[in-house]
This record gives C-alpha cells, structure tokens and sequence, in this order.
C-alpha cells in the first residue's frame, strides 16, 4: 500500500485527484498507476482502470487470476464493474468513499474476489483532505 | 443506431462478443467503436469505454455534455459507471441484459443522464444469439 500511496503523491504534484493503484502477484508488483483524469481529459482514466490494463497486459490474459490490487481510495461503480470483468483475486484499499464508492453504491464483484478495507486509510484520506484544501485556497 | 450496429458486425467478424457504439453531437457522429476485449485482452475495452474516450478527446474536455451514446445493448456496471462521470445527456440502447446490465445491477448515472431502451433491440438481440450460437458450434 506504500508503493500505491506513492503514486498519489504523484497524482496530487499533477493537480489530479490523489489516487494511486498498483497490482502484485506472486509479491512482484506488474503494475502501478495514478489518477490522471485531468490530464488525459478521460473520465475513465482512474487509477485503477490504468492498472487493470496493464496487468493484463503484463499477463498477456485478460483475467487477473492469483492478482491483488491494492488502491487508497475504494473504487468508483466503473472501476469496480472493470475489478467484476477481471476476476481479480483480492482488492486491498485504504480509505472508503462514502459518497462515491461502490460500497455505498452497490456495485457487485466478482463471487471469488476477497475484499480487504482500512490500509493505511488514515494516510490516504489526509492526502484526499490536503488535496481538496489546496484546491479551495487556489480558487 | 444502425451505424452502431455496423459496429457490432465488425466486433462480430473479430470473434468479440458483438456490441457497438457511437456518440453523436449537433447531428455529428464523433466516436464508433465496437468491443475489442479479447484482441485487446482488456477486460475494460468494452465499446461504450473506448467511445467515451474518443468521444472526449474530440471535445477536448472530458465532460459529454449535449452528447448522445447510441449502443447495441445495455451498458454492464463499469461502462455505466464511465457514463455517470461523463455526465452524459443522452443514452439509447438497444437490446436489455437481463444479466449484467445496469439496470439489473442497479448502477447510478448521472440524474441529468435520459435513458431509451429498445431501439433496433431485435436485431441487437439477433446478432448476439447468433454469435453465441456460431460459438458453440466451433467447440
């Protein structure tokens, strides 16, 4: 989850919002990413859709068997409904989204996929926090 | 809907799962895509996500205000996830998935989003039986 807190550093040097992923299997990580929804003017360009990707990529299979994502944010209905399509094994991820996350939302996964909450979640939500204030005082 | 059924055919003859899509702005179509997941190998390479993408890159920005999504069948979770953040205005679908669609899995788009189902859904419907059909036949 460090490695993954590190890309929202990076998301948030960018002016994005401060969301980091990576994938692991076999404790080598194959993919890492952050939020650059900005950036690339793309709605789907999460961090997670972005790993997700390239994971299978790094597979060369679409089905991220025996793959844990681990993200500090809880994923959107979109990035959820990709993690459905993957089949992915396990989802790690820090701070819950009250508002927007799939929890709240209802949003179903695969049967097989394990899903773990609260990683770190206090240093993902100040980064979230430190982001939005930084924001307001630019305005 | 036609041009996204021609998108659907072209997915058709590439041995994806047959669905299409374009998004039409002031009468002009400015994204077509159809599902690309098993050349791709990506799980997130539905038609709806690639002509979101294409669609906001033509616009330059990544909102799809004033923009219609024609598709062949009805958005899975993830792709109506994508279109909540697109705030898009209009979204016609053909055929219903009973299974995974988003109106069975109850996903949220954005409360601006006008929803039309059911146009052209028996020849949407027709070339995904005969695809799966022509499926089980190569087995």
């Amino acid at each position: 989850m460090k490695k993954a807190l590190q890309e929202a550093e990076m998301a948030f040097e960018k002016g994005e919002i401060p969301v980091g992923a990576i994938v692991v299997v076999n404790n080598t990580v194959i993919a890492r990413s952050h939020n650059l929804t900005e950036m690339l003017n793309d709605v789907t360009a999460h961090a997670e859709m972005q790993s997700i990707t390239a994971a299978a990529n790094y597979l060369g299979g679409k089905y991220l068997k025996d793959c844990t994502l681990y993200v500090t944010l809880e994923p959107c209905q979109m990035c959820a409904g990709a993690l459905y399509w993957s089949q992915i094994t396990k989802i790690v991820f820090g701070a819950r989204d009250e508002q927007r996350g799939f929890m709240t939302m209802g949003t179903k996964l695969h049967p097989k996929t394990i899903v773990v909450s609260g990683v770190m979640a206090n240093e993902a939500a100040d980064l979230m926090k430190r982001f939005f204030i930084s924001r307001r005082n630019k305005l």
